[in-house]
């Protein structure tokens, strides 16, 4: 259903050479009003692409009519023609659909540093035109794939303000509103560093303000968690359209509640296609003084090569979790730290616990608590374990 | 020659059995006078092991008689038990020599998490002290051997204070004074969590307050500066102790350089033995605004794994230095960034420069050098390349 399962929204995505595999590799979203309110999140990484300056420029005024994306080349580090190029896809696209240069977003992801071959982007963009549809949310989530292995794909919908949101994969636009989208990323080992790009879309009727505000605070206890140093690569861009072709104006909570969730469905899907990962990890640090040191002590975990290396020889080294721990300034006393890995408390007050042999690592999920005893604030991080096929995956080939 | 190339020195390491191998795994160095002033420098994990912990509180008065080390097992998290084994180790190896237990410095490597088998321990150090010798400085760093391939040793030494330090792998001593050390440690991809434990000594005649500020400022700037995050591990510990036999006192200044000197010998012996690399990569920021922005840059570019996947791939992907470096807060402008691997300016500008294939990865030693161009400081970063024989290494047994 991806971006199209929102009413007030066309999609399409098309082959147009941008990839010398001649995979699909352009895609264009385009809202159909009556409401073209708007909201994004952009990398916080300083150097950033040519297209994410773009975009942050024209989602100034809260509004957007089309985003227009592509992979097969990021155009990051590609120097003053790469701006030129990146706003070139605005006006091609501008152009097709009848609107302004400055409601259309443009979104690139694959290698830095190489110019896009603006030819084959220009025609492609004219034939994604061509193709767009109300069926067209599938073709565009396949057309974004770089790495992925699967293209990614989440609804949720609410029938308005005196119920709560439904999540799942199905059943297209209800009575009430709808929301959608889709999720390119595959490289969850180091989330810093492979892009992420994620289009979202709604025909709930909803102030450019409301949407930005659910949009942070969904991204920031999902994206932002998956994984790693928190650090976002040159281009990520998570970006929200809402139509109002619902007619229905939802509960704010509410709506924030479905953004979470969707975000929260493209997040886990994104874990679970990482690169070369044969584990799924769940970090939950409970009993933190605050929110900050229970995200800080679950990065740092989640970002320790030899636990992840040790998770995927499912050994249930423990020690490695109070190594990464110690490296905070979270507060917590080193003798009175307890771990559990899939249940079993293989640590306690700073020390063994439960026998190693106890846990079983035997499946993809690997859930790993640890419980500062420190106060009432938690948090959960989303990582992968380190393979032998994430190196290669990595080393084989640029990416 | 190790621990006892200078003089009033002598060691031992023998099989104590702490390892189901049989390999060495119990050292000993002992400091015969006529001075015993000693500095350390520990780990600044707050998840401390118990050796650690006893180990910091006898060094407060600036002296040592001796170091007792094992391999085979880190006793940490081993809660009070533990603090009860590595008081114990002191005691023996204190009777055994016929000095007091605070004047013993503690060392512990291995698997976190255990208990040392202590009757194995006590009868290790037994056996050490009855072969401790003048020559047994090479026996001594074999023991304390886990994962390491080679064992690791330096010497430098000075004539006094009117001729500048000699360093290398030879002589002995000469008519001045001289220094010696050994390391173990072998994980340095992620060295936060790999022990490293390093003993030097030295015949020079120096007060503690001397060794302790010339030990500080060149760990500083060499084994903090190996890779990666900069968090030590659990039992990280670098001793210096002095036995003032040469009579010689040096200059402060040179002693410091060679204290420097030794430290990097060792450093880079670490990174030449890293845990299945086949690269060692030296991190060069300059042009920085200060120190710290480049020490900052650096670690971020060294801790980056899918640069490390590249550059063992031999692909010189500058774009991931780049989204490395825009993961910090350091002062730089994206455009005006400039980036060289082994010499090829890759990277100008922020935008492509020279073309990647005409940058030679084929051997060895990698130099990735940036160029903030925001002011004169500079700093270097050693790391290794990420690899599937890492992975292997750390994920088929515990470590």
């Amino acid at each position: 259903m991806s971006v199209t399962a929102a009413r007030g929204f066309t999609a399409s995505g098309v082959s147009a050479g941008i990839k010398d595999s001649g995979a699909p590799d352009l895609a264009l979203v385009v809202n159909r009003g009556p409401s073209y309110a708007a909201a994004a999140v952009f990398t916080s990484n300083r150097v950033q692409a040519a297209p994410v300056r773009w975009s942050r420029r024209v989602i100034g005024d809260g509004a957007l009519a089309a985003v227009v994306l592509n992979s097969g080349g990021a155009n990051a580090c590609t120097g003053p023609a790469g701006e030129d190029d990146a706003r070139a896809m605005a006006e091609r696209t501008a152009r097709a659909l009848r609107v302004e240069a400055e409601q259309v977003a443009v979104c690139s992801t694959g290698l830095i540093g190489v110019p896009l071959p603006m030819d084959r982007v220009t025609a492609g963009i004219d034939a994604a035109a061509a193709e767009l549809s109300e069926d067209g949310g599938e073709a565009a989530a396949i057309a974004i794939k770089t790495t992925d292995s699967v293209h990614k794909t989440a609804v949720a919908s609410g029938s308005g303000p005196d119920s709560g949101p439904r999540s799942g994969s199905g059943p297209g636009p209800g009575p009430g509103w709808t929301m959608g989208g889709m999720a390119k990323g595959a490289g969850m080992l180091a989330p810093g560093l492979a892009t992420m790009l994620v289009v979202l879309t709604t025909d709930a009727d909803v102030s450019a303000p409301t949407l930005d505000s659910a949009l942070r605070q969904a991204v920031r206890t999902t994206f932002d968690r998956v994984d790693s140093d928190g650090c976002m690569s040159t281009n990520d861009t998570v970006l929200l359209l809402a139509s109002g072709a619902s007619g229905v104006r939802p509960d704010p909570a509410e709506f924030a509640e479905a953004v979470h969730d969707v975000c929260l469905d493209l997040a886990l899907r994104l874990v679970a296609d990482a690169e070369g990962a044969s584990k799924e990890i769940e970090v939950r640090v409970v009993g933190a003084a605050s929110e900050q040191d229970a995200v800080t002590v679950g990065r740092s975990i989640a970002r320790n090569n030899l636990l992840k290396c040790a998770l995927h020889g499912e050994d249930p080294n423990w020690g490695r979790v109070l190594s990464a721990i110690g490296t905070t300034s979270a507060v917590f006393d080193p003798d009175r730290l307890d771990v559990s890995i899939n249940g079993v408390r293989v640590c306690r007050d700073g020390a063994a616990g439960e026998p190693r042999d106890k846990v079983d690592l035997s499946g993809r999920a690997v859930t790993v608590t640890v419980d500062l005893r420190s106060g009432d604030a938690s948090a959960t991080i989303w990582t992968n374990d380190l393979t032998a096929a994430y190196v290669h995956e990595n080393s084989a080939y640029s990416s």
